[in-house]
């Protein structure tokens, strides 16, 4: 059987090895943790670190095609997997482009995409400077996990920030002054076919994201300009597999960019049950050379809530008793070891009429976990 | 975490395994042979016999509630799991009343269904008795496994049916004169709660189920009839998880009972696409003592075909390569290790806005798959 090799061991590893083993596609885990939840469902694994050469040696030979399950691994690691002749999707050369968030706005400017302002940061003192040429609030993000970021309101934001984010290569973003962030989930072949999901709105919690609606209340020129956007991005950086595109939609309805994601993102996990064929059975269809499959709605609307860690604990072993309760939903657990203050740990998927209703049947559950 | 067991590895296990990992209810599969599909899908299992007393042991003392993906495992194996304490559903009591087929025709014709005709099988004269008392043609199935079974057209045929399923404790049913065939699926919590699924309709190849529409084209009146004995039956044998019950349409509108199911029937299988709530997952929730599930169509109509292996051999490595193109359909592919003529290999399921349109997609796709 072809077997598809999958860096990473959270979510999107356990949610891409689901689609995967729907269509009979053997998948290896190479996960840098034994709790990992997608060990749970792909009995064949490796775990170690990602820069053992030995271990990346095991993974190419096993391995028919490679993907990562986000920017995490590096494109050095993948650029060994490609020496040794083993397909690596996206490739290396794609997470080299849009791995690193300078490199990538720096590669996407060129290719003609508006962004909004940046500042590559190196000390305190440059988030000064960034704030004088920006002005404030702005957003400091970790370079290659743009999760790991933090709002600076005012000057004496930057100091428990700077600590906060210590051992990251930062980037500094001016903040547009944006009516929604909406994304885009986008596929791409080695072909260069293109399948491009509805224009979500995603609202953040914590700056995590929160609620998908979909589709987003938006006019359709605006969809339209966000979907372009996406797809040249997505293009400009050779993509191949399902890419999550956020973007911000302006007061004048333009559509400014925000950043790419080289893997399936949150906002598009509403896709399982939303959407034909899910952005994860697309991206495993793009990455294997199978024919793309179709992204119509399923219903008119979708929304999606995700369950966002609070305090360190051990999760409940029940934490869905009374959540299933709610009809209409569809309730994912991941299944991690620990819940970890701000980490995604499940998330709620509802369909509708429209998306407004939707949500309030995935939040009426999302109130009832047990986490 | 909770840890459900299941006897069986095909792909009813590998289906439940999916359920409950979405759930992260954790699986062990109790398989009888290393090449089952969902191994592939369940990390945590083992490999033996089902009367392998050690075995049951091990079973019992790993896993917090125990169900089966057929009924080939049998009411002992179900009973000694149950006298070590560990919670089985469906139980030994049920499989008692309704594994063996001509026990679940006593049992429910004593709760007052109406059945068709039906005669124990012991030597050949038997079956030649049966032809007399109803006619042919008539069905002769093996009582423990109703996949096995031989159409009767004419006393020639008896010999060499009795060849094929030797081996077998026999039945012989009458052949209603039917206009459909229906099935029903049916969940059942220890509470008594019921979800009822639409009622669909079945064609058979070669005997074996192979589409599936959804809704079946029949009154509302006949699907309340179908809803209401199958209900009926599955309380007649306290049955709890997801059963699915056969049922003829007669010329009058009428329905006949044929034979229930302890277990998710393969007609059921649409509903992971096609209903909010799949049969796999209700099960999974009836079992675990989790509230069950919604269970409308997310979609006007569905349709289903069974991919079933014509010729012995080893599966194609890329069986999707065109059917993937064909937009709109769900592929799943069980990976069973060797193609088996009469075995179902996988299947593919469409929604659409009326079940005849959606069958010609299904259909469409199955058309170029390359087993």
């Amino acid at each position: 059987m072809p077997t598809l090799g999958i860096f990473g061991g959270d979510e999107v590893a356990k949610m891409l090895v689901q689609a995967a083993s729907t269509l009979n596609i053997d998948t290896l885990i190479f996960a840098r943790h034994a709790a990992a939840p997608a060990l749970k469902v792909s009995p064949q694994h490796l775990i170690g670190q990602w820069d053992d050469e030995a271990a990346l040696v095991q993974f190419a030979q096993r391995c028919d095609v490679i993907t990562c399950e986000s920017r995490a691994v590096g494109a050095n690691a993948l650029a060994k997997i490609e020496a040794m002749g083993t397909t690596v999707f996206p490739s290396s050369a794609t997470l080299v482009q849009a791995g690193d968030l300078l490199d990538q706005k720096r590669h996407l400017e060129g290719a003609g995409i508006d962004l909004p302002r940046y500042k590559k940061i190196l000390v305190g003192s440059d988030v000064l400077e960034a704030s004088v040429e920006f002005g404030f609030p702005l957003l400091l993000k970790a370079r290659t996990d743009s999760d790991k970021r933090a709002l600076i309101r005012r000057a004496h934001d930057i100091e428990p920030a700077l600590q906060m984010l210590e051992g990251h290569a930062l980037i500094a973003e001016a903040l547009t002054n944006f009516v929604r962030e909406l994304v885009v989930t986008i596929t791409r072949n080695s072909a260069g076919e293109v399948r491009n999901y509805p224009v979500v709105e995603m609202t953040r919690h914590n700056q995590r994201p929160h609620i998908i609606k979909c589709p987003a209340a938006i006019d359709e020129s605006t969809a339209y300009l966000a979907t372009e956007m996406a797809i040249k991005a997505v293009q400009a950086v050779g993509g191949v597999g399902t890419f999550g595109i956020e973007l911000f939609e302006m007061p004048d309805n333009q559509v400014v960019f925000n950043e790419l994601f080289a893997h399936p993102h949150a906002a598009g996990h509403y896709t399982i049950e939303g959407v034909i064929t899910s952005q994860f059975e697309n991206h495993v269809r793009a990455v294997m050379g199978l024919p793309l499959g179709d992204v119509a709605q399923i219903a008119p609307a979708a929304a999606m809530v995700t369950l966002i860690g609070e305090q360190t604990g051990t999760p409940n072993d029940n934490p869905l008793q009374e959540a299933l309760a709610v009809g209409g939903t569809h309730c994912h657990i991941y299944g991690k070891a620990q819940v970890v203050p701000g980490e995604l740990m499940g998330h709620i998927t509802a369909l509708g009429y429209n998306a407004d209703g939707a949500e309030k049947v995935a939040r009426l559950a999302l109130s009832k976990v047990r986490l």
